[in-house]
């Protein structure tokens, strides 16, 4: 049902991808198992993962896509939790937003999708892991799913390829306005045959957007090559939140001092001077604890006792009326809370859920989640 | 979302099984893949599988079921197609008439199901293949996809064991009778810890019908054990389709004719008494071909070059305005689709497919597929 559109954009087309808090059908996301990145069996992660969908099933459906080895588990872990359905997906990793599609919406309540290539964060340059056959799959089956149709995008610098884009990788306020980074999209494991401008052609072709603004580095250089979802996001157009800290020796301090004065000196394609609100970040950071008990995977980058985890309170997911916050366990943890509720005002509730389970595994909370928008 | 449904029956909570000639809201279908059961790789039989939904997909929606490794081989062949999604979903085989859901409709708008249990058609008794793990799964996921809650009857000999029964073995009118075989559902490979009174009693609760009216056998003693569905079928409410043949010789002849005069000797729950047509068997019986392009596979029945292939034009699908008829290039096939038009009447299109293949297989037209009824 869902049929490839070929020889046009989204941009031609009248479709625009909507900001994270417009109002949405549903939220997707992927079930946890692989061995190779998830410590324990998978076992906390799927814990952490129940947790997250239990949160946003409070404010709308969530898909849930497991792969049928793990099907009986998840059935018996989330079956018959309202709001949840299971779905049989297989997957190599679970993080749904790199992997799935980004919906679009016009004026008319149409749904179509973009369905981005994928090439686990560096194909065979710098990847995280390999084969990501099946994980390249995943848009084009949630397309299938819903009866969407969908764009590929392809390489401007060589037509065979595809245009290598992660979800994560940007934010857009759904007025024009897209932010992303340097560190991850000029990255020579991505796109290293077209250079910034044709890059920038493509996002604005097939997000809808007129302006592009490039943050120069997100907070991982090593994992996703520094993803904007770690670092900032869209509130509501024309207002950003970033994080922030003053504590010069906190690992991301200056990743994170150059993102907040970068964007307070922005504009939007609206013209507007971008309001931007702070979020803490951990007072300590998040070391990787127990790498022992994730399995050694040929392709796959070991894991080291005691390496950083990435654990950004940034990396939330908007949903209908409420934020679903990642939780550490950290002397900020409330403050975190305090500045997102500041930040979205009264009609969100803020959900917080403990999730340094993810953190271990490479991302947080709006790295394993996909807002599907409500088409209007 | 989907639950499961404990300590009541259908028949106790106001819910029935419809007619298969009540409105649908869609079609469900299974890939056929498996090198062990289809000839030459299960690439004649793809085809005909998507001939037959493509037939379905002019008068309805087809969810069309594919496991990961045919996904992309599904959408090659079928993708892009009006009224045809493809849905990942593992499976062993192909059967979904026999290990999908039986969707249940009360007069609310509600929709369920029931999940009974499958053993692969006789279990480790004569099953016809093993392992059955994957197409034991079938109805739950199904269920979960759309959101329905299901029954999952148990043995009325055996609290711990699931009640066998496949979707291929009884036919109902949706106003109180069943018709099925005492081949299949007595046979000792599926319930033997159950008398016949205790397995009517079962269908009674669980299709939510007053009376069962059992045909003594099936055409196919060795593969489904003798399924209804290739003998006779509800044209509507007190009106029922029978094989039928005067061919002494016809390898069917013997279980046609029994079966025809049997029908035609019965009431249903409502004290009506049967009007049964008769359809045509093909001339020519139709034997196996080049079997030795099909795999050899552990605790698979093997098969063999000139073995018979139950080629019944019975084995039908109704959906809406329409019927999905088998067509064999017999000398008979267009009678066949004569007597189906005459019994249906002119509110319905006769379309005739292709399916020889699909009888090598063991079963043809309602043997992979499954309707899902409208709830209204």
């Amino acid at each position: 049902m869902a049929k490839r559109i070929e020889g046009t954009t989204p941009k031609k087309d009248g479709y625009r991808m909507p900001g994270e808090f417009e109002e949405q059908e549903c939220t997707w996301m992927l079930w946890p198992w692989w061995n190779g990145n998830w410590r324990l069996g998978a076992k906390p992660a799927q814990e952490a993962f129940c947790n997250v969908a239990r949160a946003i099933a409070k404010h709308e459906p969530v898909k849930m896509c497991v792969p049928q080895a793990q099907y009986e588990n998840a059935i018996a872990r989330l079956g018959g939790t309202d709001n949840v359905s299971i779905i049989e997906m297989e997957n190599n990793d679970s993080w749904l937003r790199d992997t799935g599609a980004t919906f679009l919406v016009n004026d008319k309540g149409g749904l179509r999708a973009v369905d981005w290539g994928f090439n686990a964060y560096g194909g065979l340059v710098d990847g995280l892991y390999f084969p990501w056959d099946k994980d390249a799959q995943i848009a084009r089956k949630m397309c299938e799913i819903v009866g969407a149709d969908s764009y590929k995008p392809m390489s401007l610098g060589d037509p065979d390829k595809e245009f290598i884009l992660e979800g994560g990788s940007f934010h857009v306020d759904g007025e024009g306005t897209c932010i992303t980074t340097e560190m991850c999209l000029l990255h020579p494991s991505r796109n290293p045959e077209m250079n910034k401008e044709q890059i920038e052609e493509l996002l604005k072709e097939y997000l809808n957007v007129e302006k592009v603004i490039w943050v120069k580095d997100g907070i991982d250089p090593y994992e996703t090559n520094g993803h904007i979802d770690d670092v900032a996001c869209y509130v509501r157009p024309g207002e950003v939140l970033c994080i922030y800290t003053e504590d010069e020796n906190h690992p991301f301090y200056k990743e994170a001092q150059a993102a907040y004065k970068f964007l307070c000196e922005q504009t939007d394609a609206k013209g507007r001077k971008l309001k931007v609100h702070k979020l803490c970040v951990t007072k300590e950071p998040c070391y990787l604890k127990d790498a022992a008990t994730i399995d050694y995977a040929e392709g796959a980058i070991p894991r080291e006792e005691g390496e950083i985890s990435i654990a950004s309170y940034l990396n939330f997911l908007i949903v209908n009326g409420a934020i679903i916050l990642p939780q550490y366990g950290d002397e900020n943890d409330a403050l975190a809370v305090q500045q997102v509720q500041e930040a979205f005002g009264p009609d969100y509730v803020i959900e917080g859920v403990m999730t340094t389970e993810v953190a271990y595994g490479g991302g947080n909370i709006h790295c394993i989640t996909q807002q599907q928008p409500k088409a209007k």
